[in-house]
């Protein structure tokens, strides 16, 4: 089974980035507990990163055929990017939408995403937990 | 570790209500299975229902000292009890809000959650699996 | 053929509450002419009261396999419990949802319900003549 | 006694018109049906169609000293004609507001009624049978 | 003159809950500062709590007839609950709004009561003393 | 010079319709007081009425070269006719929109009115007086 | 093929009315240039202009079965008329929506079309031109 | 009969301000012509204006038993000053608010006047005789 | 310790302005009551009222180290001095609201007060009353 | 005559994507059908897809000097560019928006178009065809 | 070159007020800042400050033909008097808008100006720097 | 002292874009200018343009420890990128949003930034000389 994470714009800065929201952690180091989980439950997982709202398009189309189940943390772009959400919507992989923080508990604006309509579900608030939590999710591993 | 589920109104009727929409296990049935994953994690899983918010806001209340997470499913109360909010700060468990269904692609009231705000993470939109996951989430079994 | 009637918050004070309103007769008094009229069309009616959303939830529940149809005056539960509105659409009995007073010609908070849209129909309006014709409308008695 | 059926505009097509929304019953055979209740009932009823909002409130003006009572289907009139609302008020028959289907349950638009204020009360979602419903609130054969 | 106290929603949990927000009073030393204060006033002063939005209601009701005034902190139903409205409004007994914190202060749906227009007036923002400042307004002990 | 006065739907009916809020009169004693008051002031003045919102755009629209200026009560369609906005517009004669009663101290809907950007003018309150007030905008009788 | 020409309130005195905006021609001149483009097409096309909403209801209803697509241009009816709309889904004939300037460039009230949504298609900004790229939009000739 | 005219901020600049709005005469020389056609009808006129909102709040309160009426040209007071809509209100003395511009025809905010509701009636679009007429209005002068 | 009482517009009206909402007692009594509490309670209370926002503000700022708390009715200042709200902020002197009628029980515009975030708490709709709640409040004779 | 075709972001998935939607056609198609009928009209088009705002700025921005007119189908971009919409406007070509589904007949969200105002026509719901219509408008080949 | 600087209200108690948000140099020190600066470049500067709206307006209308420009902290005016944005738009005098803090980072209120749309331009949240910014870009001393 | 300046969408064709609003100088001549400027101060000053959010983002990200300040210029992404906001959040250098017009005085959606709540202040209004006014805010150079 083929998973693909993709992380959206500022997600790179993990680790550096407002660390009393986001953590601690890189986005190198969130990325290798993923993978060490992955290995050991027989799934393969790859990552992108980009500040590019194009380049996640591009990378959703890209994914077709190749992978079985996607997580997204879109980052802001979750707030406005309905060209994600059509991408999302045009591609016929599962895609779980993650969220470090509990994006109910801040600024008004994090408590709405365009793109959710079109994801199978989502998890958000359990810092890089979330995103093992997707990936048990579109896996089955439960 | 101790874990309480708590099931909001008209769950009791999983399996027989819209089953397009919620699928067609029993809450009995999706409790053996949180059960069965629960005792291979050495969790301990406790549940209660209630149609009545009433009685929810209590059992929040009584869980103080003898849980260590809490997992809820407080179905449409999510959308406007404040007062199960205002118990879940008074409280001072994690509480993960959980739902079977995607809420944000079904009506439009369903895409507010009163309660997030209060809880430490949510997880929507993966059937029965978001019990487990959110399970997962407190017992940190990842 | 079987019908239950519900009564929301407050309506056990008919007759005594703003009886400009809401009239002057009682509950019982409407209950029994409900009965009266019944008797004749070969009927059979029960009557339920509750100022208790999960008791009103759990009576929806109960009335599966028992009742032909459900004659419901929400009370302000109309306004907010979206609780009972999945309430309605997990049971399959056909409900009627019934005012006594023209909730459109009073506060604005009256002329939103979020119970109808689970409804099969609704009656507002003619006072306790209300729940008579919702009891037409479901028995089909024209 | 003697009551005045108004329907508004695009009732005239019933039947033909979206019949899956509001059943195959042509207008004419409804007030066939009308006519055979009232006058078992010793009802006299006389029926008026118009497309439009103009007739109608010309309608509405000269039933005054005609008629004891008004069953009004306005159609789409109901959710922007305030002259009709004004025309209601302006004369002192008693006028029913009626619906074929349960407009709390389509579009957002069919959720507000501008005339329901100046109405005694309203009857929706009953099919044909709303219009029988609406003439016992008023002859009070009950 | 008889007096009713009532405490809605997680308030059985003051002095655990949010102190810096509710302060560190119990529910029962802030009853007995109450009573302390009614005695010498020669005020009778009887105590409810309940989490129960219907519980509420019908302690409102039980009250007719029984108290000359009641102080009512509704807690969180003071933003939703129209049940409790209407019961206030029902019974003829005046109620006074009580908060412990300035609900102007905080988070943005507490600045609305839907309970406040069928109150004679509201208190808020000053502790526990709220409740004898209500007291002091029914009993008209100035 | 000349004028031509335009009352929209309902108007009709003044005198009989709602006394309290629009006076005793009826129209054509209105109609009377105008053209007495325009006969001394050297006006021709003439009085078209209608229910129907196309009568008074195809009105408006033959006035064009026959008239001077407009005195317009819409009535209703104060409240929602962008059509006879338009229509004013369209044409290049000066109109002045009139109102019986104080339209702001009523209902909200009567507080916007669609028309009134098109118009030159606007009087509102004055019972009779205001149409007669209008007529004294238009031709310069100051 | 048949095509039916509808054109709501005002447009009868385009050339005339807001040239700025409407463009020199007379309606009668651009009706002329669609016959002339529709006879070199092998098209047939009917015209109609109305101020009054039911005249143009009346005219859909009675194009059923003589007419193969209707181009229309509601004017201000295009904002409002939800009798339009109803009118439109109500027959199964393709309409397409036009209108002589962008809409979306002007009025805020312009910018929101109700009629839209029961439409095939809609035609914007191209001044008469509009008309025949709605013409051969319905009828197939490119 | 006497007779107070109040205007309020900026229109002590009128002839200067924005004179495509406002015209081109002077505020003394509308007063003037205020009083001119005052003498010729028998009225007593005097004349206040003010930037403050408080001079105008007490002139108000100071017209109790020395003025008949109020001609009352807010400026931009009239679209948030509910302590001038209270003052309104705290007399008994009748208010005509008179507006120079169309203020339905400019910016949005101009569309909202808060101290409508508080006086008998409007006058707007006329320049400065929007003044006479309402003095009219006021002296029944017709 | 040292009180000062500000009424902010209208309030020198009392006693003559509209007595079903205000009550018959002027504002000179009121405050002879005020002082008459006082004086038995060992507080000195220094009264302040005006029609103008900047003299409130002044007297705000002039209350800094002469008072140990403000007994404020803003009138209706109270829904959009913001002014109000950062003058009271800016002081570190507590204030409390004060309204003699339910402000939440009339017109929509007295249900917010930009003010009420500012202030330690508030009391409303006990007449007279709530200006000597209000000084218990602040001086603590409970 | 030089024609540029700009395509935003999924539409390169056309065939593949939500095909009751959008048809079957891929973009390719389309294209070539586009082209065919510009060499039967002597137009020279130019296609451009892309998925990333910034580069669809950057051709408009290109465009200048070598194309006389634009089809501009922004997809989901539609909805939240006002780059685009700047970009439109900065340059002096002709822009026209072309959508292949009728928007305004599905979600909430795509009814509303922020290039739209920039734009000087839109053509939306003929699928494929919507494209040519464009091309028409621009060339003025009717 | 003559600037004249205005401050609103309860900019007096800068240094005292809310250090945290407003820093702690008084308005006087700043006075002196804003001199010295303006010394150095050959401008002369007038310094005002009042809690009145009135004063600010009559200060505004009295800088005609004595000043160049204004720089202009209106308070928290900036975000209700529409009658100081008249003033700025009625003199025609430059005024620039200046705040010390990012209002935009702060409650809600505080994100809109009602005067800004009267201003060239603004200056905020750079403290006392904000005011010789003004100054520069008034004086063109750059 | 390192300042970055960055320019977003369509600045790029300043001087040819929309002179009245943006004045005639091209974004070359303007970087001339604030180098000139920033060389006679000391400041060392780089420029970057782009029209994608992407490379704004990117850009920066790679601020860090390279600059002591950035000078943005967003352009229409100042209204919805929340990805921007969140950029300017995570790096520690300050940003100051520049407008070259009053935003505020322009379309309604250019009134709100997304950004400025994440920059230290704000400078629009003053067209080429805000950046330099943005320049001397951040080197402190006054």
């Amino acid at each position: 089974m083929k998973i693909l994470t993709i992380n959206g714009p500022n997600l790179n800065l993990l680790g550096m980035r407002e660390p009393d929201v986001y953590g601690n952690s890189t986005l190198e180091s969130i990325n290798n507990e993923i993978s060490a989980y992955a290995v050991m439950n027989n799934v393969s997982v790859d990552f992108f990163q980009s500040n590019h709202e194009g380049d996640i398009i591009d990378k959703l189309h890209s994914a077709v055929d190749k992978y079985d189940g996607i997580v997204l943390n879109a980052g802001a772009f979750t707030h406005y990017s309905y060209a994600i959400h059509d991408a999302i919507r045009a591609i016929k992989i599962p895609v779980v939408e993650v969220h470090l923080s509990n994006v109910f508990a801040r600024e008004d604006f994090r408590s709405k995403s365009v793109i959710a309509p079109a994801c199978v579900g989502s998890v958000s608030g359990f810092g890089k937990k979330s995103y093992i939590l997707a990936l048990i999710a579109l896996t089955n591993n439960i």
